[in-house]
């Protein structure tokens, strides 16, 4: 496709825009607004680059009407122009498809189940018991343990690991060196002698349309399952401990941590770096921001933060020394406003 | 085992519980104390789930003397509930064992030393001078490099990387794509011209009873080796850096960072995303709080913390835009104090 | 080389040093000032540890002319003891060299062009259209996707994923399990829907003399490169999103998050766990302390800090209590201050 292109006319069609120009125009890639060429499709969905509007070379702009009259060139007017985009792009710039087929050096047990016109590359390994769904495709190095279920229309990236007994939906993308199903870290103490290992019987159930990023780690349950409900977003790099229940469409940036049987809600965004800690709930349509400490359930909708901010290193020490004794100022203001005997002490209202 | 089912006379007698109830009936699985059916074994160790002892349909629940009058099925009385339930499960859902041999596909160096029941899966890879014993087992897609030693029942899940002189102990559990000897960090700086790498010649030896997480990487050391002591516990995708020393039993939760030369007491318990400097000394038996920054040595075993928690995201911004002030604040309230001729300045005590 | 060592006088000729002691000693490894013996070479590059020159065994010490008098084993002096002991070990310590030739079970498409003496290990698959320069060494299990370059001398550690188009410059070393050319984490919001993937259509291009850590992961870019200029320093479970551009000589210690599309200067250094949010620009020479959350530009060379340290957590959990009431706090200061009439209120400086 993203050699013979799309018409401006089909593109409009297809997705409801208007079009601002000629019809029969094609287009085979997508850029950017700065270095667009005239075969290429090209966005604006943030006001702050509307200045290349008047100065690109784009076959044409996705954009709203309010914009539409500040550009040079052709445009497809739409209500979101970002979600217009993605579907355009994603016409223009579909995921490689290979052909159906096992590789000769994949090791697929006898026993699993294999649907008609999946891919299985080079070395990837197929443990007994496993059922792929159509279409599937499995890269190099993957490795399924035994008792596996894929959904059709899935992808592994190469190098990903699924563990017995994990269950992954239609149509997700699971990035590199991904690993789901590994133990939950659950263990006893005891005493002076240490740590005994709990068993982690409980699996992993991914629902549809996920996609998981590369090295993202997701453990499965202790007793119960690990859930990921349909549509959930992971970036790369995020743990996901045994027990917890992410609902649908919640997305999550990297490098985020979810400790052990916590559940959170649908629609849902985690920016990055953020903890949670362990047997919490959080309800759906919560925002967190980035490198946020999550230790209290949350019940409301809303943005919640917990992360302070970079500034000059000498001042920043000076202030974290300060609020390691902030106890003790808060106590000398109280005492200071009631000597004064000023207003209610407005601090401990 | 888990087919066949254990009796609950011989689990009494086995772990030296008192036995509530038939010792006649058999359990073959472990569940929840909500969703257990007569064949499970179930457990209460926190009172918060005591509720569910009323209703529970478990076969069986291991929980401690106080509790059993509460339980409306069999009991296994025991001292420590969930030292003997993690013992009882490990009885009905032991690892799964793989058969001896080496696969087809394996490539195994000849010079390599293969105990007596070891078990190596599809397209690993044991290079020159490896040693591995007894009934170890070596899921699909591991990379051993050369003079790798792993001792007797130790299991490595797929696709993990253990570099050239790696040594892992007994009876350990290496999770999915964890990384053991990688190249430590260290570059000597040339000026304008950047950095020049400083080999890493020491090697990471690891104990026995130890469980490494997912994605979790250990450097290799500089000099000196990088050293696990037995039954340490890291969850996944945690850091370790060259020259790390972890004494034995501590344990480790998801995404924690330690830099470089830093030693590690024992029975220390470090939550998740926790950062620990480098060239510090913690002594034994400390804990630290989720997402702490620990930047100097902890010599006296306790509790430590050093993070903020969430709240409503307006509100943490102002008080963020305050504690960017809060040297200068502290200063007003002292002059404060000082002029009103109060108690000694309790703020700089 | 590490078996037939190297003498003191070689030593001093090649890299320019003075040397105390007879030049016809011979050394053939690295150790430290402790355990050193008289066969290997130590170096003092920090005072602190300046109490074991007067101890060590070492064959010979590289250190600065201040340093030499209280040697009391040869010694070579080095304006730069650090940078030339790195030089040394490198010729004493050279990373393996793999003997050229492809695996017998690499599966290596015909269309990829290989160049001399290079060495593709056991289950190594390259896609179609790779173009793999002379000398470079791929272990075992790594997997390059369609179309990917990598230069001369670069050696890929096991395991690791290079994705569609990724481009690697020369004499890089890229650790096992890293991830290169991911899905960058481009989602449109489609209402109640969730999200409509947005295809990531840009690459990843990286420098020369770059080091990249394990399991550290780069994701393409959206429409335009992720770039990793020449000669940074990527330490392990970094992640680099899509779009990001680091400048030349720059090193990034672990398990630090760049969000997508900020732009990072030349010759920075950022310690470990921070964050970074996206679109923002990081000028040169700016150093980032460890754990801090990066969310405004930093457009002036200097040191940048924005993390709390940890302490008793009774204390912490008091002080964390405080600061959420810290805009009031601050407020009642400012109250008093002014009803005292005393100073212009230095808090609002």
């Amino acid at each position: 496709m993203s050699n013979r292109g799309i018409s401006l006319g089909e593109l409009a069609v297809r997705f409801g825009c208007t079009l601002k120009g000629d019809p029969a125009l094609m287009v085979c890639r997508v850029a950017s607004l700065e270095t667009a060429s005239s075969d290429a499709v090209s966005f604006l969905a943030n006001a702050k680059y509307k200045s290349y509007l008047s100065q690109t070379r784009a076959g044409v702009v996705v954009l709203d009407a309010a914009s539409a009259d500040e550009c040079s060139v052709p445009a497809l007017i739409s209500k979101n122009p970002y979600l217009t985009y993605a579907r355009v792009a994603s016409i223009l710039h579909p995921l490689p498809r290979y052909p159906a087929g096992i590789h000769a050096t994949a090791v697929v047990d006898p026993s699993a189940m294999i649907s008609a016109d999946v891919h299985i590359g080079a070395h990837v390994v197929v443990g007994a018991g496993c059922v792929i769904g159509a279409r599937a495709a499995i890269y190099p190095g993957c490795v399924l343990g035994e008792r596996v279920t894929i959904g059709a229309d899935t992808r592994l990236m190469a190098n990903v690991t699924l563990c017995d007994d994990s269950l992954i939906g239609e149509r997700c993308i699971i990035n590199p060196n991904a690993v789901i199903g590994s133990e939950g870290f659950g263990f006893a103490p005891n005493g002076a002698l240490g740590w005994v290992k709990v068993p982690q019987v409980g699996k992993v159930r991914i629902g549809n349309d996920v996609e998981i990023g590369a090295s993202t780690t997701i453990d499965r349950g202790a007793i119960e399952d690990t859930v990921i409900e349909d549509g959930v977003k992971l970036d790369n790099q995020i743990q996901v401990a045994h027990n917890v229940h992410i609902g649908a469409h919640t997305a999550i940036a990297a490098c985020v941590g979810i400790s052990g049987s916590t559940t959170i809600g649908r629609h849902c965004m985690i920016a990055g770096q953020v903890g949670i800690a362990g047997h919490l709930t959080i309800c759906d349509n919560v925002v967190i921001t980035g490198k946020s400490l999550v230790s209290a359930s949350i019940r409301k909708p809303g943005v919640y933060s917990g992360s302070l901010h970079v500034e000059d290193a000498n001042k920043f020490r000076r202030n974290a020394a300060r609020f390691a004794k902030l106890d003790e100022l808060a106590k000398t203001v109280r005492r200071l406003s009631q000597q004064q005997g000023g207003a209610a002490d407005d601090e401990e209202r």
